[in-house]
């Protein structure tokens, strides 16, 4: 697949002449063909007015017809499964195993909310029946369904350079919503991101979608990304990055004349409990796992745990040292991995240098992090509660192979130190069910910090399913209210809209009486899989 | 009932000794018995925190608790009805029998609220169940619910001292998510805020809910709100009022270190279309019942049409002269009528000013606003589809019994106009059938910018509903993905929750595989009635 640099508006290539810039071998930090042209001012705002045209189409679009589109570019991505991969191997080091999952991870995403939508999982149908007889007023007839936001912008995400980005799982969620999409693409995988796009715009012309349904626009900078937030026919943002990065394109939002919501899914140290009992029982299986979920993907996943907190009661002792050992032992002899980019790598290292000079924090564990700019080794750090409490500078997340584990001397320490944590992706528990039991108020702690809760388990690994929240308080999202993973993901782009009192033939099919569509709805108060009455 | 002007915290009185006020006799602009106390910020720090501990305990009580609580709330309201209006009524000059209604909406809002918590409505159940042999990696077992974000403060609103006040829709829909509510009184109708005030202190002790579940601070000024918006316990917002002071606290809360979610409902003036065909056919009982939904509680309604868009083509001249000479002819004998308070009279004045002076804009009916600063007469203006889309003031909202008629030559016109409106919570079309179906693009681009779509009809009265949404774009409410009326609005203080391979006994009994409270729930994809399987 032949590679031409230029951003995608609608149906049409950008123009060259902008600002350009290239993928990078994270390897050894040599540029890779082809040079990336920035979208102009004028080209962000074609995308952002193309999408509100599309929008007028595409947003009345039924279920069954944007589930056939989403089927469609999944078809896209599976049939060229060695263009993505092969590219995005190139541009991010991560291995090529690793980048077939994750693509499959990708489409199987596309198809589950496609199924999603034309089940009408995500329409939310509900029918309250008029009472003309009803005193001292009338009742009127109400009906209400879900409907799309509009345009959305999606930020490509740099460590999931297909499942969270030009094709992933924001793009996915607004497309099944009924809103167009117009990405920026992450400068880090900028060859990945034009293979992907191409093939989405062909999933639009063969699906018969306006052609200004997606756009895919180039930024050697920022000022693409900011324009779009900015841009007043824009309705939502999907972006996956840093804290600094989303809590910018929150303040952005916000200060617009009219603001719109901003999904960003940011910062997370996902702490992990240990309590007593379940140290005496597995301390070294613990250990073992929770290496694997520190390392995997060199710990660039959202979902790592950087927090260890463990209860090193008298008791337990034999089973705190026995845990401590064993991590230590996995993380000394970790293999040096690339990372995604020459800035992630150096953030690592300055990451693991602050917590290295932090007073009272032990680095237990520190294997060597190879040659090129970013090849990393793991880190394990320790600290007592006492110390964890006074520095919060030790709360901040160091993406990447490091860990920090932090002594408490009993469950109530561990509840005190949950307590003054940020909100979090993910909470984590090990222990026996009888202490799982004994201790649910340490579970609704860890609840009102977290949107997952995972018991005798590890965070990473985040299951596209209906019952998924892959969000939590801030600063872990900018929207604890959301998720972005799972069919739940559709409803960040939908509002509810009631018809009343119109005549059945006049209203969307999903509401009429006869149920052509035949989705489930809530009738009165009472939920019918099918019709009511 | 003696008041004694004084904030609630929890179960204690606050102090005297802040700035005083008093409530004001609307008919006369004389103050009211009793000086009410601003609260401290040790007041509003000890509300807070008291929400905060509250949460732990109110946080985790069962649909069925909540409910029980909310009834208790209802029946109280019930059985000092007469308290209640007799003070409403002196506070705020509205008519004995509007308020009476009013709190039959209030205490009926708190029953369906209680029902919907009780039944499972808005606790949004999703289970996942575990694979084991999945391939590559086993499946795990996951299942979610809403769980509230924690402590909300609530703003009462001055157009329904009761409804959307201290008893009103955000406490009631608050407290049905599990949230802690700390309310800021009105200023216009302490008096009354602090009877419903004190019987909700009341419902708390009575069904054992800890002390913190519900404050209400009394503010002479802003210090008080903005205190509480600012608090880093407070996570929700909930608010009625104007466009100034909703986006005020929208800024506020978006540029807190942790930002949380404000739900603003603030201006609207919703359009209404009337079609050539339906003017043929009922121009005068359309002028009837636009009078009549105009001067409704003296246009201090937030669905108050303050724009009707008329399609004067040359076939419909007949139509269209009745109905603007009907509506002049009672708009003009409209008799003045007391608004809510010296303030909102003079904007009512100064905004009919504005328009008067506009130019292109005609008065064609002022009926006398009687004497008093507070009496109101109802205002009719008219003018060209051109000039309005040339004067953006025009759009601005009048609160208070005024409409502005735009003349459109065509549907075509009046599909532009629309197009450039703002966000509304209602749109109305008047149209006959063959012209609703034949203008689905009018329909869909009223869509976008309201919450609400009626038919011939009117937009006044807001039924309280599952299917209701009185919500809508920006600046019509803060969050267009809201509603502030109806079961939804709950949902605006949830989030959800996921638990993770967590074992039968240690989850929520929603999750349990048994299903011991009955509610629905989305099992693997599929809606449940009542177990899984």
């Amino acid at each position: 697949m032949k590679l031409n640099g230029l951003s995608l508006i609608g149906d049409r290539h950008g123009a060259a002449g902008g600002k350009t810039f290239t993928g990078i071998n994270p390897a050894d930090g040599s540029p890779l063909p082809v040079e990336f042209h920035t979208a102009s001012n004028a080209e962000v705002t074609a995308a952002a007015e193309l999408a509100a045209a599309a929008f007028l189409t595409y947003g009345r679009w039924s279920g069954a017809q944007r589930a056939a589109f989403l089927n469609r570019i999944a078809d896209l991505l599976v049939a060229n499964t060695d263009d993505i991969v092969g590219r995005a191997h190139l541009e991010t080091g991560l291995p090529v195993a690793r980048l077939q999952g994750e693509l499959v991870r990708t489409f199987f995403q596309m198809r589950q909310y496609a199924q999603a939508i034309a089940s009408g999982l995500a329409t939310g149908v509900r029918i309250d029946h008029a009472d003309p007889n009803r005193k001292p007023l009338p009742k009127p007839d109400l009906r209400s369904l879900m409907v799309p936001l509009g345009p959305v912008a999606v930020f490509g995400a740099s460590n999931f350079p297909l499942a969270y980005s030009v094709a992933g799982g924001d793009t996915a969620s607004a497309l099944a919503a009924g809103c167009p999409v117009v990405v920026k693409a992450h400068p880090a995988h900028p060859g990945t991101s034009e293979v992907v796009g191409g093939l989405i715009q062909r999933a639009v012309r063969e699906s018969g979608a306006p052609s200004g349904t997606f756009s895919l626009l180039f930024d050697a900078g920022h000022e693409v990304g900011v324009a779009l937030v900015k841009h007043p026919l824009i309705k939502a943002v999907g972006f996956t990055g840093s804290r600094r990065g989303g809590r910018a394109l929150m303040d952005l939002a916000a200060a617009r004349p009219n603001p719109i919501p901003v999904y960003a899914e940011m910062s997370s140290i996902n702490p992990v409990c240990i309590l007593a009992g379940a140290l005496r029982e597995r301390a070294e299986e613990i250990a073992t796992g929770l290496h694997a979920s520190v390392t995997l993907g060199v710990g660039q996943f959202c979902t790592k745990p950087g927090l260890v907190l463990v209860e090193e009661g008298i008791n337990a002792a034999m089973g705190a040292d026995a845990f401590r050992s064993k991590l230590a032992a996995l993380m000394a002899g970790a293999s040096p991995a690339t990372m995604l980019t020459p800035g992630i790598g150096a953030a690592y290292r300055s990451g693991v240098q602050t917590f290295s000079r932090s007073a009272g924090v032990k680095c237990l564990a520190r294997s060597a992090d190879g040659s090129g700019p970013t090849s990393a080794g793991a880190t394990l750090f320790e600290t007592e509660a006492a110390i964890f409490l006074a520095n919060r500078s030790l709360m901040e997340e160091i993406f990447g192979p490091a860990t920090l584990v932090v002594t408490c001397s009993s469950t109530a320490q561990i509840l005190e130190v949950v307590g003054r944590l940020e909100g979090q992706l993910t909470a984590t528990i090990h222990a026996t069910q009888e202490e799982l039991l004994a201790h649910q108020e340490l579970v609704f702690a860890l609840g009102t910090k977290a949107g997952r809760l995972v018991y005798n388990g590890f965070p990473t690994g985040v299951e596209v399913a209906h019952a998924m929240t892959h969000g939590g308080p801030y600063p872990a999202t900018s929207d604890g209210r959301s998720t972005s993973v799972g069919t739940r993901a559709i409803e960040r782009f939908q509002r509810p809209l009631t018809f009343q009192n119109f005549p059945d033939a006049a209203l969307p099919p999903e509401l009429q009486e006869a149920n052509p569509t035949g989705f489930a709805r809530l009738c009165d108060g009472v939920l019918k899989p099918h019709i009511c009455g």
